[in-house]
């Protein structure tokens, strides 16, 4: 199942037993990635003895309050928001997935999706084991178990990624410790860094700096740490060559504040501004954003090419919950809802319209109507990724192939369809300019149609090494 | 852990394919069931291809409505009522379990209580299984599937059953088939009926009654039943000499309307009542039930000794959830909130008053004070059951040992402590002229500490004929 | 706007200041009235500074949590239970109306019915007054304020009497002190006694009973009294030669442990029972109530009759909220949902039904199919009331002339429509012998079409006699 | 009582009578006006013979329904929004207020503060007058109805208005017409449009860009427009020689892509950035905004000073309601939730922090700590108003004087509570420039403490003309 998700954990072993400190720490992480997964949200806590949780369907602030966090005893803590499109959105698939069996009480919150689930399912459904849920991360939990029972808990966890294909950024408590897991190609992102007396591993950074926390560095590819009451300590369980993190985390997904792999996204955005403006300059009178995701790439945009930044698009902050209404035009009021028009900034004026990206193109096509109704003489589209070609099968959700707009057409179709002036895509080396990385390094799947890991009908561009390989000596901080 | 529940299935077999009749038809069920579990409600229901459901904590008028119901399609289904006191009550436990294995989707409800629990879970832990919930439920799913995966259903549940010791009358779905299971003592009751073009199986007849369905009988001690699309066929896996059903059902538990291993309830009520008046006679103005648990037994009594009838006691018909206040004097007015004595009708009258029993005997007190004060000159406890002396292991939950006011008192101690003239019991004997029925028929466990299976630190008072000696011959309807 | 309701006040003058007592004790009130309304309450308390106030649509203990009341500061409160089928029920008629005028803050919690509202709510309009809601209190609201503003507060209410005409209990907080008023006829019941340090008033003496308070008496008809930090003191503002009672507050409405003009409803309805046994003998085999209206009249029959008591039908404790469904099927189904014959009791014999009356004989019909359906040989439907053939005006919510169905029909065609083999009514005489009263002490409005008030188009039988009139000495506890 | 808000009213002649179109007109202009107030908001509409409300405590989405607002039958109707922090939040003062009197049914949406309220109140209260609620709008209200008694509706809204002081932009419901007024100084936004077949008046323009409306004009100050369905008509009743037009909705209230008063709110933040950056020039290497409200002035100040823009601080878009918890560290951590400083975006630079006005300045200060541990070398503030110094008493919920920081303290003294390297105030003729009008054209109270109205203690500046000498001449659209 294809899930958007953001994972905490924290471990405070100073932390005196009857707290409820951790549970507050972990809520106001998970509200911080918030942005990572807006359908259901679990904490659980464990205080050495059991553990106590709190999951349900919707928003932070809906699911938690200060009452029912106030009972979450305990100085260990795991903590997830989720988003699936797939599937009718039910209680079962919360996570953390927290299990009981004979070795104790084991939570794993997964950002990811594995490629191979079906398989694994298959064959531990052979083994006459029963599935509760539709996530990945009940077939984890499975594997994960079948291994605690006869070693321990990093050969384990080892043992369960060399089966495992696709993207994973875990975090497991096991028995008052918290390990922290990311798949051999470091596809999603993970970092670590020190809370108070303790450690805490985030999806993103800005849950750490909510925390007043220090970031130590991003879990890397293919390893395991291992946070206990005495620190941390490391083991490369996977060893790949390059890794293959995720773009559209930079392009879209993250938040601008958050530091991935070493690299502030706020500035790789700044710079895909830059390069477009480079690749694609247009003679205009302002640059505006597609609010709020193209903001910082208008603003890159606007500096290199010397062009006027001003604001077109307002958004409406209110916006939450809105119910979809019969009849085509009160559906163009809730549009209008969400982003107006600011006719002055536009009128008679040429206009670069700055936007992130482009995937099934209605929301593009919406946005440049609106603004052509609001005066501009022209709208000059310029996308601060490439054209997304292919669909994610790694844990983002996009769309099928059918329905991405760049699939099957042109730039010169797409900038028709979207009735803009003029259409201008980054280029991949574009990007890989504003990374500052090699391509080699970054899973681009989406944009070219070949994936860092093999995908039945899918094109495979490189081979994964075999884990089994792998050395494990443990590294201490 | 043990539970109190009422269990459901419904099998429409020539409903047409889109129907949401037997949702609704499982929510009228479940809340003529409502008696049985008010803590959380469950229904699954199966499509021919996929399983919907809808699960969740509190009262079945809580936890559905009708645009909810509306979308649960399918012709079968399986529904739960469910109260515990064991742990904290939480979404996990809410049944029916619904599992998916490499067969299918199963959905399992279970009332009772199994004494071996924990050894099952253990070994299944050993294998390396996982256990999301506290449930008994969980750990018959887990047997079962390990069965389905290499045998035909009813195999499956003989095998099953084989290793389950204590109470289960099960519902469950297995590819569009439900089948009915009461253990081999027939600890739990489980019925069945005609309703509509199909079955129904319920944990008592009114349900039936409400769906306007017929009763066809009781499901045996040891029977499996299964229901499909062409009518129902019965296999015999245990065959006890003598059942052992739940005399506390009769007692208190079930509904009086209901009628249980072929008796009315409110028939063995009235008998309670007309036994408890020779037994324990008295000189005594009026007769008045504490409402309502103990009308039918004070009409009974009244009857056979001549007194006059008259409630003393009113209760309030409003009183569902209220908050604990702090302070004795607001405790007392909760309770007077519940019940209220009717002066005029107790004022320097000798008064009987009839319950159906007495467990931890602060409730009588009260009452006993309430009236009392209300001006009763006498004042005669009459209890429609024996002295509860031991814990219940298998489905009622009752109290410990320790709880029990009757568990190391003499009869005089217990009258002087809830503060009766006179107190007098049911005798076993007279409990059985009752029930009609020979006490070798019924497990008295509570009443004697002496159980039908055997139970660690406490007396078996019989041997459980082995499952495997079972013949296992289909009889059609 | 014809209203059911349910009115409190208590003022505790030796109450610490910031205690929040009087609201929790309230609110108890309230849950033990809660048969009196469900559709909206209001709790209102004054500090001796500010009010405090809480309103809601719902049950008591839907409007009501621990933390809301105890921010409900105040020794002295008005509380209101109401249920109304005119119109939509809205927040803004929820009671008790609270308003704020040149004097202070005023709080009217009001049971009965204005026959004049509409004219006085007329004048008002004339003068420029403005109203929020569409409730009668509304109406008494702003006549009293125009007195209050020139005259003292018994003065001010006895002018507002004078202008009244109709059935009104009334609950008034003005600065400080609480006033009981009753209407003239005295229609609707008011009572008050001693709660702890202070006093309390309410509709029915229950409330008095679950606050462990003692009942002094009921408010007489035309009197106002003043309850205040050093005792009451009464007035006596309207002096009718006879007073008009609601005869259906004894009959249906009122509940069986509350007594009310001095009577014991409960020893009343059983009464009724005895009086309908001697004016409707019928050789039967068991006598059954309707639960739980006919009840205690049931219990009255059987024993004046010498027929056995047995419960022939069962009613589910825990229907509540219950939503309509489409279909003639599912819509039975609610009502076998509701109540449920038993078999075994009613099966070939001659029953005798007993039910408190008959309004529009629908439901006597579905109670009587589905006793008949469980086999009954012959039904005999009794009822402890005389037909009813008359609206009523005055306060209880009936029904139209049109949709009584003794309006126009002989008992002959009325025992034909519900299918009784046969039915007998209660005479009106035989009721007065049940109430032990004159029938010209009571209002017998729906049962002879002649009302104790004018009402247009209907005939009255007494002429009320001028307000002006009354003398007004106090009188002191 | 002090309160900001938001109004509404749309008027469709030509809609079909069962239509429900302005409803869910309503609920979108109303959701684009959120920003005016998160308390509670009511629609109201009107079906030519009665009038249909929905009135809850929340934003938009939490009290509406699709089906709730499918019931609010109407081809005109008024709605609000409404935040205030006087008082406790109550649902009686939940505007519009609607009321009944003799000629039909009226309904008032109300921003702005009426300075004689009290007054007005006392002389009403004599009259023996009743308030529900403590809003100015009962007051209008009151005065209204006691006018249409008597005459027409323009005819008494000019007669009210003689009595009124203070600010108000009201929207009126009389008897299917609209009415919109803007008190004679023009204080709060007021503005009219086309929509569909009919027309709309909002408090700002955005409501009508949301409804693909198209703006007519400003509502005038002094004049009352009334909409019926035969189109508009305009009625000057006050003719002050100067407006005094709010000058805080311009700095912070208002949203950016409104048009107030002829000026786009965003222009006049840009110039103001413009101006700011003349008047406090300093060397710095980056221009940040305090987001969301620092923005456009920020962009100003950038482009103004040729200093690279970017954003140092990034706002958490989910934050919503969040709890306070005990302890200055998690105290902390909600600050932190709510804004996040860009580490690599401020380190070692000199930042200009950009911000619309500083009003207790305790939030001020605790942005520059963060903004300064995340390694700024140097924070200069640059605050996109003059200093405020005295209260608002009409309509803007601001602070007492003492809880002003300017109030009482020097720019010196400011700079160093907040803890920035410099601060620098725009002045007032600098923000006229922005504003492109004179100074004598608006209300600058809350940064002069001289006010255009006449309130107890404090100066005044001008003498409001006497409404009685307003000519009254209709015109037409």
């Amino acid at each position: 199942m294809k899930e958007e998700c953001g994972v905490a954990g924290i471990i405070l072993p100073g932390d005196r037993p009857q707290s409820n400190t951790v549970a507050f720490k972990l809520y106001y992480a998970l509200y911080a990635l918030q942005h990572r997964g807006q359908e259901s949200t679990g904490i659980m806590v464990y205080d050495g003895t059991s553990s106590h949780s709190i999951k349900g369907m919707g928003l932070v602030p809906d699911v938690y309050n200060k009452d029912s966090l106030g009972h979450l005893i305990g100085n260990v803590g795991v903590g997830h928001v989720r988003y699936s499109t797939t599937g009718g959105s039910k209680i079962e698939n919360c996570q953390p997935f927290i299990l009981n069996f004979k070795g104790g009480a084991v939570a794993i919150a997964h950002n990811g999706n594995l490629v191979n689930a079906r398989t694994l399912k298959d064959e531990l459904e052979c083994e006459g084991r029963i599935f509760i849920s539709d996530s990945d991360t009940e077939v984890i939990g499975h594997l994960l178990v079948k291994e605690l029972i006869r070693h321990d808990p990093i050969e384990s966890i080892r043992n369960v990624m060399r089966k495992l294909v696709g993207s994973y950024s875990l975090v497991i408590h096991i028995d008052g410790a918290i390990y922290a897991v990311r798949d051999p190609l470091g596809l999603k992102p993970l970092c670590f860094g020190k809370v108070d007396c303790g450690y805490a591993v985030f999806s993103e950074s800005v849950a750490l700096d909510t925390l007043n926390g220090t970031l130590i560095r991003d879990v890397r590819p293919g390893e395991v740490i291992v946070f206990t009451g005495d620190g941390f300590e490391s083991h490369q369980i996977g060893n790949e060559p390059h890794p293959a993190h995720c773009v559209f985390e930079f392009i879209y997904f993250a938040r601008p504040d958050s530091i991935i792999d070493g690299k502030l996204v706020y500035k790789v955005r700044e710079n895909i501004g830059r390069e477009l403006a480079r690749e694609h300059p247009v003679e205009a009178d302002v640059v505006s954003p597609v609010p709020d995701s193209g903001i910082t790439s208008a603003i890159g945009y606007a500096r290199e090419s010397g062009t006027k930044y001003l604001e077109g698009l307002m958004k409406n902050r209110y916006i939450g919950r809105t119910f979809i209404l019969p009849g085509q035009e009160l559906r163009e009021t809730a549009v209008r809802l969400k982003m107006n028009a600011i006719q002055d900034n536009v009128k008679g004026k040429r206009v670069v319209l700055v936007d992130d990206s482009i995937v099934r193109g209605t929301t593009s096509r919406r946005i440049i109507d609106m603004v052509r109704r609001a005066g501009a003489s022209e709208i000059h589209s310029r996308v601060g990724s490439p054209a997304i070609i292919a669909p994610c099968y790694l844990g983002i959700d996009m769309a099928t192939r059918q329905e991405l707009i760049a699939s099957y057409k042109t730039v010169k179709e797409v900038e028709s369809l979207i009735n803009a002036d003029s259409l201008g895509y980054l280029s991949i080396d574009g990007l890989m300019r504003a990374l500052e990385c090699d391509r080699s390094d970054m899973c681009l799947g989406c944009l070219t149609g070949e994936y860092p890991v093999e995908i039945p009908g899918e094109n495979c561009i490189r081979k994964q090494t075999r884990l089994d390989d792998f050395d494990n000596k443990p590294e201490s901080p």
